[in-house]
């Protein structure tokens, strides 16, 4: 999304860039580990090719740290629990940290009980929905994972942002194929998308965004202008604006997320998540369903293959040459990032940087 | 959808309408209180204004059970079972039936273990999914419900349908408000609306439906002989052509369906589905979660009404007097036809009274 030029970007190694990071969240109190963990989701964002929720994201997670609605040492606990689910009261800790817990506990109860499902209140952003999810994979079980966040999309016939972009990840194993991992947030487009023409000076296409009036426009200044003001506007739900191409779709989606996510968690909800700057309160669910309790395990993932195959061998639309499976993508760009480095953009580059010399830890390319 | 002008629709009081078509439904060998639950599935689904679902589909159930690829005396049987899962064999029982008894078995099993999964293979089209998902409702439990359906809509790329209109339905309750219910296709809209527009001569949006070389096209007319013929085209997942405005996410969640419905289930999946004309094999996917088991149950249901009035009050789009939660719509509707009584189109009463001809059931209307 923010990608600019190639000839812009630098390389770093994973490996750098997962110690230089590592090192920062250190320098703030985070233990070793956890440190590791939260490193590893924004590494992997990127290495996605999900730069809005990668290591970009590092001086929010280090405000947070510094300005103290972010603790630096987990500190979460189960506050409800039968064998089948769970509600972790985060207290504020890492979102990374939290989620990677949540699901963890998910997981658990999946593999006794067949089916877990663990809610998350009084957390932090957490990075990509998908990361959780896809701990799944290694257990050959299906992980599901949505979370609540900060007010960027308009309702159906609003004007202003109540609910987040609330993404939606559901992951499946499969066999030979790639696992199916869809990950994606119920707005049309992330924010970042529109910072990225703003900044070209170009305009968007009608249907990503409303105005302070709540009507559409291809004016990206406009909207982000007016949002930072807290005039209006806002991005739209997947399906656009009003209900001809069935936006309200994407609103009730989003909606979807937020009784998940917030509700059923007891975290904020719409408007409250981040209104207070001291407690964020986001919500996160986890879902994990082991598909061997409904048929044996080698019959799910090879139908998973049929599936997936099916899909990409069907007829092409003229002048296209492929038709991809959600995760195909994300998994060919992190092959090639692992071998010729993580691209990070100029302005990244340099924020990270700076956050290294505060912190005194030495950012590894001269 | 497919409403004609109101000038042209008859009006028939839900009592006849539900007498009438249990009447049918018995006359074809199904026990009463099956041609009961069958028929208040199709009525709701007038009721609530989704038309396309509703009775306008019994000639193509008489259809199933006449050529016998329906059978009319349930015998479905649980084949593996957890306290907290279950899949059904339904037997190709009507899909109605299999999907009440589903939908049962997974709020019985969330009052016991706080959750429940239930997956049905070898089932048939089962009207609208929202009516599962609404039957937690009496218990104040979330329910979900999808199922996987005969391929209409085109993946991102691709220029024929493999993937069905698959449907996600999720519900919650609240205390003031009335409950949220999402009940939604994952396509960008049902086929009903291009045989509307087709029907009036009129052009679609681009946006809808690709032809088939797989481009977007204004001409419904196009697009329903090339689907009809088997020569390509079809309906576009939620989102539209192409990524610009994210049709892969619709394509994605589509796939999720699939994936839940069918892979989980073992039924078809994608153009298996309906390609035998002997056993349809739909696949259905529950889920019902006690909210209690994550915090006490009149905290939630207030602030699921706290949400829909925080999202209902705040500010409208310029020439918008109202923001919808979703359900809202349906509710008002609903109550108004069972004043008024529900609306039937010419065409559909016609067929009505056809099959009651053949059948020896009076039609209530002169």
């Amino acid at each position: 999304m923010t990608v600019p030029p190639e000839s812009q970007q630098i390389r770093i190694s994973e490996k750098d860039l997962q110690h230089f990071c590592e090192q920062i969240f250190i320098k703030y109190g985070v233990s070793k580990e956890d440190a590791r963990v939260t490193t590893e989701v924004l590494v992997i964002a990127d290495l996605r090719g999900i730069e809005s929720h990668g290591v970009a994201r590092l001086p929010r997670y280090v405000t947070g740290l510094r300005e103290g609605y972010i603790h630096p040492v987990y500190n979460g606990r189960t506050i409800k629990e039968t064998k089948a689910t769970a509600v972790i009261d985060a207290g504020q800790s890492l979102g990374q940290v939290a989620g990677r817990k949540g699901m963890e506990l998910a997981i658990r109860k999946a593999r006794e009980t067949a089916v877990g499902v663990v809610t998350v209140r009084n957390s932090n952003h957490f990075g990509i929905a998908g990361y959780y999810a896809m701990m799944a994979l290694e257990h050959d079980l299906i992980g599901m994972c949505m979370t609540n966040a900060a007010p960027l999309v308009v309702p159906t016939f609003g004007r202003t942002a109540v609910l987040g972009t609330n993404p939606i990840s559901l992951v499946a194993p499969a066999t030979k194929e790639k696992p199916f991992v869809l990950d994606m947030a119920t707005s049309v487009v992330p924010r970042g998308k529109l910072e990225v023409l703003d900044r070209a000076g170009k305009k968007m296409p009608f249907g990503w965004a409303v105005d302070e009036t709540g009507k559409g426009t291809t004016d990206p200044a406009r909207v982000l202008a007016a949002m930072a003001k807290r005039l209006g506007g806002g991005l739209l739900p997947l399906g656009g604006e009003g209900e001809e191409f069935s936006g309200h779709k994407g609103y009730g989606l989003a909606l979807m997320v937020d009784v998940l996510c917030g509700v059923l968690s007891g975290a904020a909800t719409g408007l409250n998540i981040y209104a207070d700057e001291k407690r964020p309160d986001v919500g996160h669910f986890f879902m994990v369903i082991d598909p061997a309790a409904f048929r044996p395990l080698d019959e799910f993932k090879h139908e998973m293959d049929r599936l997936a195959r099916e899909l990409k061998d069907s007829p092409k639309a003229q002048g296209q040459s492929r038709i991809y499976v959600h995760g195909e993508k994300s998994y060919a760009r992190m092959e090639r990032y692992r071998r010729e480095g993580v691209p990070i953009g100029p302005k990244v580059a340099e924020n990270l940087k700076k956050i290294g010399k505060e912190s005194g830890v030495p950012w590894p390319i001269s």
